[in-house]
């Protein structure tokens, strides 16, 4: 177990009907204008976005309003919007929506109180040091922004998705309401389990020893997304599936499950060149990449893949051949997924094309300039190998 | 699932040689002159102090000190240290050693700022709003004070033994480093893993639906405890396992793993009376009063007990009678403790006489209005036959 630091400060108010809470949360914060950052119809439509006005107006809170927030978010809407919050004098940041919406209103927080490019934070050559407060009311438990203190933007002109990351981006609050999710469709659903459990396997992929505590809490909360989603999948207004998702997706990011660990986010940069290519959901995107990635990767640690094999996808050990359990494991994982509905492999993406492997580890190439990852890092020649094992 | 809010804004500073950065902290929160409080000889005589104090000095801190805080913190020292705090002008509270000296600081540091009496906080009849800032370098992993925001302290006069809550408890920092619990004794390291354990069953034993997310973070913990106390019995100098033992005893009570449940302290409270008369450990009235508790809610709830047999103790199910599972998950965790070297029943201790158990029933029911605990709560005439058990 390596040394660690763990700061969370967000307060997570959990339940029923908490989206009312918003304006006594804000003003607690010390918010008098908050700058209301949303995506598309949906939060309108449901009433929700009534409800928040609603409760920021009790507590005496103006708005200005900022919606149209599209997934995959770009640099435009958020030079736009620090534009907006320095020209009204904004001070508060307030995100209803899911990941694009939070990691929008973060880097808004951070730009209005800067003078600078704030892209600067994203490219890494300054760190935001201070940043509007920010409070969230979560519709889409999916990327975890809700209780980290990282914001992942796209830049429109490069196309290049990176993450900034500073204690003061992380929020204030945030309000989750399992009930919000009930209309989210199956597929989308589908798609945030794929990306909480990614960030599980993201941590939980490591070399370092004496970390069974963090492995079995990565398990615990592996198991419960699985039987949730079982649920969500049959009876998509369960509130207790709900609720396990929306909150799975929470402790999946706090970085509490990576503690002491040293992580692999190798997948994950893979699965970014699928979303840039094809337009692929980000969690759909992993669910093609992560059984290619663990089939190339389990030669280097089979004992680990036969852990997760046997205390997640309930495997026997087979104590002759430890790679048939590993490799059952990862045979059980890709099938729940299609369960999902989710894609496995490159050639249900209605776009690809063979040639595309060669793009990609290409793009790799030109803008990672290290190996990918830290469990068994991959080089050039593993990365376009991982590709083909995804076709 | 019920709503829950949770908020732990504690920085945790984890590892070896993290003690070293207690100026550097201490500055950043804005300390100028702390309060050093601390226990008896051993942080002396293993040079901890002597490290604390440099690195404090070299942040240009000053320092007043309070040592000789004794376990199970009395209301004396604290209104000492309040006085001292207030005439010396300090702005911070540096709690080096285990919940005694950490609640010993957090009440002093709580009363600093108050004009009435600190007991009030206790009674709970004014909750405490501010405090002074409060650190830790955490000696003995337990109690769990450093990532709460409670102080249990003991009224000198009544040997009344209260709890006080409050926001402002909560510890800006804590800092772990694992190797400082080498040279704690076997019979305390029990003790301590009884106590965080506990911490764990508290939140376990819940009637709430829908929780199996946090069930299994309970089990996942408890799993990781039982390993890593096992190694530590040998080899009290594995770092591996004394790191995981210190960062369970803080994830135990952080109240990460009773979010969304009903808790019950029925057993905490059945123990406190033991302590109280006997001088026992807490950790070792722990160990015999849980069974015992156990035995008695078993029909409650078999299926719970059958659980917690099936995840932590890897019992089999028994499908035609899931007691028999449940009674032999009970029996193996009777059996752990006594392998630590706890003892199990009332007869062990010294100065046990049958007539106690109608005199420490008397003292519950005299101090506590309600019925103990919420799973199946217990009236006094089952406190006498829980208590009957423990014989």
């Amino acid at each position: 177990m390596i040394n660690f630091d763990y700061y969370s400060p967000t307060r997570f108010i959990f339940g029923k009907d908490t989206e009312t809470r918003v304006g006594a949360l804000a003003k607690k914060a010390g918010a008098r204008k908050v700058f209301l950052v949303y995506g598309g119809h949906s939060a309108e439509k449901s009433g929700l976005l009534t409800r928040v006005r609603s409760s920021l107006h009790e507590a005496s809170i103006a708005i200005s309003e900022f919606g149209g927030i599209l997934p995959n978010p770009k640099s435009g809407p958020v030079y736009k919007g620090i534009e907006q919050c320095k020209k009204e004098k904004i001070d508060f940041i307030l995100a209803v929506g899911g990941g694009s919406v939070i990691d929008t209103a973060k880097s808004i927080a951070a730009g209005a109180l800067d003078d600078g490019d704030f892209w600067d934070f994203h490219e890494r050559t300054r760190m935001p040091e201070k940043a509007l407060p920010i409070g969230i009311v979560l519709t889409i438990p999916a990327a975890g922004s809700e209780g980290s203190g990282n914001s992942v933007i796209t830049q429109e002109e490069t196309l290049l998705k990176r993450a900034a990351t500073g204690e003061c981006l992380r929020p204030r609050f945030s309000i989750l309401n399992p009930e919000l999710t009930y209309t989210l469709p199956q597929y989308q659903t589908a798609c945030g389990v794929a990306d909480m459990m990614s960030h599980i396997f993201e941590r939980y992929f490591t070399n370092e020893k004496g970390v069974d505590l963090t492995d079995r809490m990565c398990e615990a909360v592996l198991k419960s997304i699985i039987d949730a989603a079982l649920v969500v999948k049959d009876t998509p207004n369960n509130y207790e599936a709900r609720a396990t998702l929306m909150w799975a997706g929470t402790v999946a990011h706090v970085n509490l499950l990576g503690l002491g660990r040293i992580e692999d986010w190798g997948a994950h940069a893979l699965e970014h060149e699928l979303s840039a290519l094809y337009d692929v959901a980000h969690g759909a995107g992993l669910a093609i990449v992560y059984p290619a990635w663990m089939h190339y990767q389990l030669n280097h640690d089979p004992a680990r893949f036969a852990q997760l094999a046997t205390r997640v996808f309930g495997s026997l050990t087979n104590k002759l051949n430890i790679q048939d359990t590993a490799l059952e494991g990862i045979q059980a994982l890709s099938d729940f997924w299609i369960q999902l509905g989710l894609p496995s492999k490159l050639r249900e993406l209605p776009s690809f094309r063979k040639e595309d492997i060669s793009v990609m580890t290409k793009k790799i190439k030109m803008t990672r300039p290290n190996e990918l990852g830290n469990f068994s890092p991959l080089r050039y020649e593993d990365v376009e190998k991982v590709y083909n094992e995804m076709i």
